[in-house]
């Protein structure tokens, strides 16, 4: 990757889920906001009208002389055309639909197991994986063919599951994985700043230094700073004031909101193990299910919330909605940072800043009590053409064995997709800890039941 | 250990609870039917007068015509007299009394949680190690102070957590432990040998040759032979064939003895993981307690027992009686061999033999996906003055990351004791896959009263 | 390897290199002696008469009424033909010809580099390996055909590059190669029982009971004890005595016999490492040239012997003439045990017997300070279907140094080979010990030389 | 280190060394020029005179008007003094004197032997090492005693030996080592930059990014970049046009000043082994001694100096004189910014910035194939209380093999002085690459010179 200015106006960016009505209009107005960058984003959706309509919004930003960053925006038809000679790719999309993810998350209800979220880990997150490992094996090979030196960005879930069918089909590949649950727990920490410093002005959360490690969404920091405090005792002081109660920005918003919560599983956790769980509540009680989601009543107490795929779906048509009001002139598109690190990162790895973030990786070490090449997150350093791990250190051995389960059952999913091997696919699902309560014969009922509601995506496993 | 032939006459043997009513005498027999060695063997036990009772069997015994191996049984009053000079150190204690081990086996039950043998991990496992921890620290710095080549072979449980604990206080000791689980698992293996292969001569179990990866009362073989044959695919038609009914030698033996089994958890793990499960089902089962110890129906389901400490009060009073027969000329020992190895392995150890055998040590390397340092199961190879590891290699990853958890709560219990710090065991226990099931609150509330119900022997603690 | 007693009479051997005129008469004479095993040698050589003569001379020997081991020799002409359906694969062969070897050997000499074997390391030993990966990949590929199952036992130097370049190709190859240079040494250690121990009868080799570590050619014992007896300090004292004048069992060998040495390499560097060097002080001088083999005067010095590549032209003259009166009836094949233990190795293999000894593998650990994947020779156990190294623990770090450098230079021919890069070829070269001495514009002449002289072979570099 | 504003103006440095004329006064200059920091600088030196001449110039230092960084100097008589409760303790010290220095040097001339700088490895870096390590032993005992939270930075060499000490008496000691060789490198990368981007206004050397592994002084680059820029097809081109004559800034430079090259050693590397060699041609040359230091005339031909001893020893006559000269208002001590990154890094521990730069730690596994614990140079994230390593990834093997020689050597050494073993520091001497080519005999007379030319401080080996 070796630009030269001129080059510099002409970067390629594919971007696979083009047509996402969400995470596509985030980029593109990073993008109208940063003056340093501008080229073409191919836009490539198995919904090509989607991808068309985010064409005509994308290029419609760049027309706007308040703009200044100017992208040429491409709706593609192939993942091909879209890759070709790229130096960036974004990867965001629904695996499969809200159809397969309403089973992911709700079918194992009927046997009282209850998920926050259900992409990630767990019955759902398992599940979903078995569906989103071909479509990984797909772009790694496609990535391999038009642009093997290109930066792959993956923003979809399940993270770790999604970078490491990356690396197994092509291990050069230099890709990595983001999210801002990180960003949410370092404004938490804003909070405290200001309750207990008594710092007046809005502090950004990047003021707040930590050392991240962990798996996504189960990430951690065991050090936190605002510029010369140690946040470790103030933390603490937080949670003990706010332990019962929670705290909120906007209280009480935990019980309209189905993403908010009332931290509380953050503190408890924080009291369990005296490091600081750095993701939301409701991905976090996914990885320790047998603590916060035993049942409907738990997770209330807890004060988070199990987020129904009926919302999600609901939502979409409203986005649908706005899609068409961007399209048509009806809506502006509104000019505001997304908060996602998307655009700086590729700034600096083009050469043109130094950034140091969190994002997820293959393990080479930077936590040595995690397995080498399982999917973790810490900080990393990124520079011209390189994105290299900060060293994390060693998990608490008690959080680590928790991590080293999912990772197990995460690498398992991806072995059983590669090698075609349902069987392993259901070793995961039965070690997985939501699924450990029930019965065998259960366990395998249900396993069976959410296999046969996502079978559409699993024709590669002969089903 | 620089031996010679007249040395050799003078092998000193230091016996850490040598006023044991059954490992004593195991112990005993085994020497006498020895004719290569001879030396003296110092008993020493905080009940001074069961170990006095063990030097007058001992020494009775030397002086049958029929006994080859002439040993010379000394009771002795302190660790330092019994250590001074030793050779090999034997310890085989019960760490804390039957009352202790009352609560840690019987208080869970109250919570909902069953325990089958509960000295291993688990509840009563864990906690019997916070005992056990302190009395370690005691025998490593004897060890260290009166013979710090000796050899030692331990043989209370929990074995990994003694280990651990000699290994930390003194990292050159030249300890191991042993363990005849795997020798039943391969006398399981006979019977397939006789079932499928028409052998019609008794096998020794030591003809079954296996590969042993694990940890103590949790191992497994990925390779099992006898003579040119695989005994895999055999067990796998073995397992099928007896998976409902179970497999006994003696039919219905496990309703009648409190540590029988039908061996349908080994079958079970068998179909689950692939791997032969190596230990009695009542050790295999407290490690997967979500999926065999949810009640007391399943556990009978599974034809094994839960162990009740009164049993073993009552069997103690026999075994009072039978050593004042023994003593008192009523009764003879038996001349029978134990089955154990220990007097095979200072054989080889002492330069008189090769051999290959399990026994748990500190992880170098030999299972490369669990911690190093970590104590395993494995086999080993013991020649003069030597004790090596035989690489074992890779466990599944579903098993390791079983294991892991384990590893993990075990090591943080010899870390609570060695830092004095309650709170880390209770991490420890709260991170147990039995105790994970109850609410905090319950989970804390159980904490708190198998702590006080051994508070006699954490004093250290400062309790 | 599910042999059934049945099969067992159809044992299987390819023998790559059948035409061996040493070799092949030793493997064939232990075979004869050996009564459990019987079944077919297929010979497989470039040199097919060479073949064909062994196929006479094995099958003569099966024919004898006093041989207890029958097998059936026949030459093939074709690498599938020997390889198809084998149980075991020996490969020993001549890699190229003597013509190349003295190049190998002789070239550097007019550098003033002397070389006492050159088929290991050093200029000779890669340039040898540059020759000899192709012929492995060849090996690799047509056993992963034929008989992906089938123990490949190595008998051809340079060792370390053969066995890499075998993993390299087929990662699942059961592959391990066999060097007496370590019984060598426990029979120099025999000589040290009987005159300090004042054993009078004869002590066979395998008493002496070593830890081995090291590579091949420059292995090591960290251990070594007969009996109950720890060697250690018997051999200092023996160093001691004769380090000046050297040990030789016939007095003066060393000056008649290209092969012979007093051991005075290997009494210094007992001096300078505190191990026991185990292989023959020719192949030990060549991993540190720059002590032993700076000029002819040091080598006479260090009584040990450059072999000239003229005296193996001379021998095998000898040998041809030799097997013409092995195959036509005018001599007969001495049946004498070899001293090798390939055949005690495929007996332990088909589970038949355990055992354990030295073999080159690929390091798994169980040299904890050298890289992982470097071909390690250790000690290893031997059951059915299985290898499996001891942990055979570090190395003085300083030979581990002097290790890595040899094994970095050997991996890198390898490299060299597979990617086809002349100039990873050189730089394995330049960083030779024994090359880095001369200009850099001499090395890389000498370099030319001797690729030049080995053209034939390196057609695969586009040579 | 929870500083609050007010701690932040009481910052404590203990500077050990703090007599020195050169190091001392490069810190006093950077301190004036940074206007967010102050407290006291305590200066400890076994030369309390030297010390308090730095306390006369540094306090006036602090009370020019211009300078923005007001700092109150002390000189203090004992290492306690200086350290207790110390935030940051810098070590600049020279071990010895140059009369020991001279025999490190200059003794092993009349063996054949040259050394370019003679303080790191090689038989002077060595033995000065040996020299060294009970110094910083009683440094790493005072830290610990007085300041176990305070940060560390080491400026003396031997680096890897010195950081080695401090790490083995006090493991967890805050400290890392700086060196500003790769600076001069990054800094001919800027030359680089001008000659082929045609760049015309100055270019810091920190815009050149670097990803940066190896050992101190012997410190490589595998990635470069000057923003969009890959430097390294640029200074291929760039070695290419100079490799003959070499490049200077100062044309004919090298033939003046001992410190000053033509950076022929670092083009013929790169040609060797494909990566930057990071540090002046003087250092690089010792670790590859036989290539580049066989004798004078080869030394010449590769355009770089044997420092010697006798300059230093003049130029320490000019220094003293500048001291009292700076100290007594005859002259001004410049207010340059040093070019060291001491304050910077200071600062960024204060939690003030984030810094990426190079520093020496012990390897955590950023350099994976370098022992873990071996002192080495890479990149790292400098952060509040907080300085993590980045992940540097592999080195060539080759390039790997020759510094795990040294490394092993300089180990060597530290357990030498630790264990008090000067046999140990022996093995090291006669495994270093300049001193292998001589007879064993000689090696063992230089190596007994050399110790007793330094004997006054090995009193603690016995001597
Ligand atoms: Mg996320
Ligand atoms: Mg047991
Ligand atoms: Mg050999
Ligand atoms: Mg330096």
């Amino acid at each position: 990757m070796n630009t030269t200015s001129e080059q510099q106006k002409q970067i390629n960016i594919a971007y696979i889920g083009g047509g996402s009505r969400g995470w596509a209009w985030r980029l593109m107005t990073d993008l109208a906001l940063e003056k340093d960058l501008s080229g073409t984003v191919r836009l490539y959706d198995i919904d090509f009208e989607a991808a068309k309509t985010n064409e005509v919004i994308g290029n419609k930003l760049s027309n706007k002389p308040e703009v200044v960053g100017k992208w040429q925006y491409v709706a593609v038809k192939s993942l091909d055309e879209a890759l070709y000679g790229a130096d960036f790719v974004i990867i965001s999309i629904l695996p499969g639909t809200f159809e397969e993810m309403y089973s992911d998350v709700h079918a194992p209800e009927k046997y009282g197991i209850y998920q926050s979220v259900g992409d990630t880990t767990g019955p759902g997150g398992l599940i979903r994986g078995l569906r989103t490992v071909p479509m990984y094996v797909e772009f790694a090979e496609a990535i391999k063919r038009n642009c093997p030196d290109a930066w792959v960005i993956n923003y979809t879930n399940p993270m770790a599951i999604c970078l490491k069918a990356l690396y197994e089909v092509f291990p050069k590949i230099k890709a990595f994985g983001c999210c801002h649950e990180v960003f949410g727990t370092q404004k938490l920490l804003t909070e405290v700043v200001k309750e207990f410093l008594g710092e007046e002005r809005e502090i950004s959360r990047r003021e707040i230094k930590v050392n991240v490690l962990g798996i996504n969404h189960f990430t951690w920091f065991d050090k936190a700073s605002y510029k010369t405090h140690d946040l470790f005792p103030l933390y603490k002081e937080f949670v003990n004031k706010y332990y019962e109660e929670g705290f909120e920005k906007t209280k009480g918003l935990w019980e309209k909101d189905y993403f908010a919560s009332a931290n509380r599983v953050k503190f408890d956790l924080f009291k369990r193990f005296g490091l600081i769980a750095a993701a939301g509540d409701r991905h976090l009680a996914e990885f320790v299910p047998y603590i916060y989601l035993t049942d409907k009543e738990t997770v209330y107490k807890w004060k988070f919330n199990l987020t129904p795929v009926e919302w999600r779906i609901k939502h979409r048509e409203e986005l649908i909605k706005l899609s068409k009001e961007y399209a048509s002139d009806q809506k502006e598109v509104p000019l505001n940072p997304s908060g996602e690190e998307g655009v700086m990162q590729m700034k600096a790895i083009l050469g043109l800043d130094t950034l140091v973030t969190n994002v997820n990786l293959p393990n080479m070490g930077q936590i040595p009590n995690l397995p080498i090449g399982a999917i973790v997150e810490t900080n990393a350093v990124f520079t011209h053409d390189d994105v290299r791990p900060v060293y994390a250190g060693k998990l608490p051995s008690d959080l680590a064995s928790i991590m080293i389960r999912h990772i197990s059952n995460q690498e398992l999913i991806v072995k059983a997709a590669l090698e075609k091997d349902l069987n392993l696919a259901k070793r995961a699902f039965l070690n997985d800890p939501a699924v450990e309560r029930l019965p065998q014969s259960k366990a395998e009922q249900l396993f069976d039941e959410m296999i046969n509601n996502t079978k559409k995506y699993l024709a590669y496993l002969g089903l």
